[in-house]
């Protein structure tokens, strides 16, 4: 029955993205069938642009109305909540703050869940704590629709770009169909298994990449006062075991490397408020599993710090400048 | 004074690697001024043995006899202590297991320094405190001798195949003179800056090399317990932010990658003790120069307490296997 | 109108246990109405006992049913479910190992509130997440009763000779009410607050007494290792700044002291991993009300450490041994 | 000939604190031999002043003049440097700021060893490494005389009071005469074992310190952030097994105690750079002896992170401050 109500999108073709423009989205135009967007926040809303920009005939809503005006000038149709969205398609994709928000959307009084459709296919791409992914899933299932959790990572210029990474989790019969979608908005699309585990690898990766750049940092730092140039501390780095995403990517170091936020007084980016979030996701995560994890607790605790002085909004690899000695000292 | 004593190594070109090596050998073997050599432990001795393939006549002691055989059957001299080198030669390698030992070598009762040639050049590839470095060039330039830092990145392996990394502090104007030794025991020598440098930057790669091998362990046994394949996990960090060498070179968990100590119970490979004392060094430095390495005194603690639970001698990406709950619970 | 439902117990008198017991226990054991009691586990148990000792007749049900003999034989009346317990008494006491047992034992298909009568006083001794403590608050006040949260401290030794510390919190005009029946099982019983700060206060000690119990191992250690008498070391210790409980009166080190864990192989006391289970708690409300809590954290992953490496049911103070260098080595 | 030669020291009698206090000082002030005291810092300076007022006659030096104008004005003989100190007494006093001062004031050109005679007692009571108070008491021992470590706890008050705590480690033999005259500066002198052993202690002492004093700032932010009244969460830590020194003694929150620097905006008190010293003492030695500690090492990161931050001068209980959201957010 599910593959009946849904099986209009197998026949629609994948994103266009490789193929030429202007023919296919007049034809897709014409042919897609309409996609829910939920959650018009800095990433939803480059991200339903893309949609619409792939053909997709988008009706969205958001907590914020204003939120909504950009997609409905380019022809989204906007509706009251969550419910309604679910009322008129069968394919939903969600982009929220935080695990209350998800809940809320998905099993609230207006909740997609009150009007889903038999066979709707639900994406979640907001990152939240896997375990909640599962009890969404299970909800879900009781309604008939099947949801998987779709966390992305690359910022706000990789969602106007279509370049995000998305770590897939849920049924694998179903990756096919979310990834028709998903490859509209973003360059790799990962199956990683069952319900829960495309958070468990955006929480896992963000968890190592937290403890890279405050080790980066430390590491850095110390070399400057050890005498080291930083640039030539970098290289060493870069061509030993000590190498990673921070040290050649993302230096943390201003000065060390050109079109990252430490050559921009650590604006843009990511911020250190969102590290901290990811952070304490996954700290939960190995609470509840009982795993340890001392480094990424202890990076948890740093960012936590950093907020509690004033950093919450520089981008996370300010961690070095919380590190380093005082100008005035 | 110095120049024209120790002038005679600039004649004698540079190491034979790159050239073709019987003929280079041979006339080498005839012209190449003798090279001391002290310390033929684990790393020592496929060093000196490279210098003896490389056409230098070796000089060479250790306070165990038994370490000296090899290298003296293979045409070395060995003599009694570093004193009694240093009578003989004007260049000396020194490659030691900690600082007491350096201090011993260089200026103890029957040290270097007691009859050190004025002009000397004395290289030495132990990881040991800056400081110490620091202090051992102050003594040897008293006596009108060169010293320079150049610890090692690589292990034994890299020793016996002469792949090592050499990080060079010191006196630039006598780079030249160093790597032309140097290179016949390494692949890369890189001029790090004064003195202490070369060790400043062999104990920040290895401290953040420590962190990223911890947090990739927690990492991967945070994402094992999410229900994550971990090579899928791999695959996913190394292709995102999360990536390090030890996510995409020396994965920590056995059988996510060939070739590495963990698919060998963590035999081979680099020690946990030998990581903690490079870490303890690490910490020195950070306290003397006042500097926070929240992590890397982690990372630290985390060895040591490996130390104390009976891992001093497995690879130091065993932390994976410290950090998983034991089979029988 | 809960006072006058629930106002027959103001007259049946304190607690005994300052009186004549014989005259006390007869009276009330004619005039005392009865309380329920849920979860008669290793604390439950003499929990339960205490009670009846001071002469409530009680209604109890464990999901064990042979947790129910020992009490049943003392004459409880033993029930089904919760529903039925609440089906009966008005004043109900709960006692369980973690947060989804309390949920479920509440709001679950059998649980109190299916069955609760208007005015029940309802008191819940596990220790568990405060935020959970208010959500049952809530569904309790929807239902036109008072939850309270009153988590102990003291293990089964002081549970048997009710000596017990209880941490209430709850509305403070219900206290009265509850201490009523806490003193009965208990030597000290605070209030703390609105509903949910019985729980923080609990949480918060045992987050302080784990930094004690590892600090002092650790200062223990080292200052054994530093050539000073452990014995002198904690008498120093104690007269000085560095003083808390786990140096001056449950001492972690075999020898120190008389009477403690550590003078009987660990044995006995709180097991590492129910500390675990309580740090886990703390670092799931520092990470939800943001507040940074660094060697909380610390503290939570070395006890997560020893539960992965056998120590889960040794007492916590065992942390000295984990990180005592081995005999072996 | 030692005992000889200091044998005056014994007809003397002991510190007169407890005896009537004009005839003693009389009486004192015609026998008792001088008594050199080198350093004269906001420490050294009640100390020696202490000394004089029990009726010892004092030489001192300082490198800064100026400290010992206060001295000299109340009777202290002041002489250039250490050896001249040496050459008029045979017993000294050291209070210096760290050890290289120590080293140098003992060993260097000037140092105490150039005219030490036979048989003096000196009494280091610096904070500093137990493994330089080694050194300078082997190289004591070579010239003759006797050394001892004896570090203080109490800050200025204790040591303008005479309410000092002395851990004094070195012979034993030698203790007797070592008491004398630190009882006339100090309520505690304590034995604590071989040379050593009383810096061994110190940083025991205030490594638990430390730890005891984050944690307790953790811990009231947290349950302050869950509702709990400061005052009610420090009086419920102080009755169960969280309790320490710094919550029952020097409670770090504004408003819980009077009389403590969080009361002062922790102006006052022991600092937190000073804090941050002894913790590299403490990391130092675990370090070099193979310890772990976990806890104590992320204890001095986080101080030193907060000299980083301007909290260098504060009292080391504005930790609570620092961990402890901005006002502004």
């Amino acid at each position: 029955m599910a593959a009946v109500l849904r099986g209009s999108r197998y026949l629609v073709g994948r994103c266009s993205k490789n193929v030429d423009f202007v023919f296919v989205s007049t034809r897709s135009m014409a042919s897609k069938t309409p996609v829910g967007f939920i959650g018009l926040g800095n990433m939803g809303n480059p991200m339903a642009k893309n949609l619409l920009k792939n053909g997709y005939p988008i009706i969205a809503t958001d907590v914020f109305p204003e939120s909504c005006k950009e997609v409905q000038e380019l022809g989204a149709q906007i509706v009251d909540n969550p419910a309604d969205v679910a009322d008129k398609v069968d394919r939903i994709i969600t982009m929220l703050p935080s695990s209350p928000n998800v809940v809320d959307v998905y099993t609230g009084p207006n909740g997609i869940l009150k009007k889903v459709k038999k066979g709707s296919l639900l994406i979640d791409s907001s990152t939240i704590d896997p375990s909640v992914s599962k009890d969404m899933a299970g909800a879900a299932e009781k309604m008939g629709a099947v949801f998987m959790d779709a966390p992305v990572s690359g910022g706000v210029g990789a969602a106007s770009s279509a370049k995000l990474t998305f770590m897939v989790g849920g049924a694998e019969e179903e990756f096919t169909a979310a990834k028709e979608l998903l490859s509209c908005m973003g360059a790799n699309v990962v199956y990683c298994g069952q319900v829960g585990t495309g958070q468990a690898a955006k929480i896992c990766n963000n968890m190592l990449l937290a403890i890279g750049m405050i080790g980066t940092s430390e590491t850095m730092n110390l070399g400057i006062r050890l005498g080291l140039d930083p640039k030539l501390l970098a290289k060493i780095l870069n061509m030993s075991s000590g190498r990673c995403w921070s040290s050649d990517t993302y230096n943390p170091v201003p000065g060390v490397m050109e079109g990252v936020p430490s050559g921009n007084n650590y604006q843009g980016g990511f911020g250190t408020q969102l590290m901290a979030k990811d952070l304490g996701l996954a700290q939960n995560t190995a609470t509840n599993t009982k795993s340890p994890v001392p480094l990424g607790s202890l990076a948890h605790q740093i960012y936590r710090m950093m907020c509690a002085r004033g950093y919450a909004n520089k981008d996370f690899s300010s961690v070095f400048q919380f590190l380093r000695e005082e100008d005035s000292q």
